[in-house]
């Protein structure tokens, strides 16, 4: 049986979606040695405020590249939620922003303090995306921490490393509260 | 009948290939108003040292996702060309850098110095990438400048936005000549 998950990051154009949905693809493909598809689409009904990145990971050849089941949300803000959550599945994992997202039609949601964590323990809210991705790994395991720090750590402007690895922590330490 | 643009952008992994296919494809989607689907994958296939960014760009909604007959083709390295211009189509348009591609295997490959513009003019090799989109952009319009321009500039870290317009420049003046 093989063994495939898709993961979908959300929220508005601004929070670094597609920075870190290759982030998770290079810890995945890169560093775990996974198979992994990466992608975004702008269209007509990507119009709006809203923004996402899918990453497929299989142990597997990956022939089908489109997210249609997926197993991992992350929604940043309420209408990513509103928009990009139809297709989780019922037994799927659901991480949203605790400050942004207010209302979700469907138990078992963690709500995390993302935004929150990242202006008042770092400084800046922009790292909220990584402290997501920490959050993430942490509860599913669908990437290894180290790998997911190396990943982080090729793909963040230079002089950013402390923030980045410190927000990476508050998701790992996030997610073990959860 | 609807106009398709499959775009490849192939380099070692160090060259800013997904960036540069993030930034085209923002330029298409975000500014340009197109249907855009934009991928990378990591797999067996994948590994060495080659790095490609796959970029669709559709006047209608884009159905079939994966990248097949190649319309046009960025090679920055050898063996990015020798791994990945197989399926660029036969009246495709094909732009290598010209120190580090010496061997192609069909007429009509533009060669132009990416790298050696890169680090010659603007200090640093680093924007070799952006110097090829400018050229991409240049000679096949496939994208807007002022589009590509605002997508640049929306995606290089703080601080570097001169040289990376001077860089976009330099692949203009380069497309105006070939």
């Amino acid at each position: 049986m093989s063994k495939r998950h898709e993961i979908r990051l959300s929220g508005s154009g601004g929070q670094g979606m597609i920075t870190a949905g290759v982030i998770l693809a290079e810890a995945a493909g890169v560093y775990d040695g996974q198979n992994v598809v990466q992608s975004q689409s702008y269209g007509p009904e990507a119009r709006g405020g809203a923004s996402k990145a899918e990453v497929i990971i299989s142990d597997q050849e990956i022939h089908f590249t489109k997210a249609t089941a997926i197993d991992i949300l992350l929604a940043m803000t309420q209408e990513a939620w509103d928009k990009y959550s139809h297709d989780l599945k019922s037994d799927g994992v659901a991480v949203v922003d605790s400050f942004y997202v207010k209302e979700v039609d469907r138990p078992g949601v963690h709500k995390l303090p993302l935004a929150q964590m990242a202006r008042q323990e770092v400084g800046i809210e922009m790292v909220a995306n990584i402290i997501a991705l920490g959050a993430i790994a942490g509860i599913t395991k669908v990437v290894t921490r180290e790998s997911l720090e190396k990943a982080v750590m090729s793909r963040i402007p230079k002089g950013t490393e402390d923030k980045n690895r410190q927000a990476l922590e508050i998701g790992f330490r996030l997610a073990a509260g959860v």
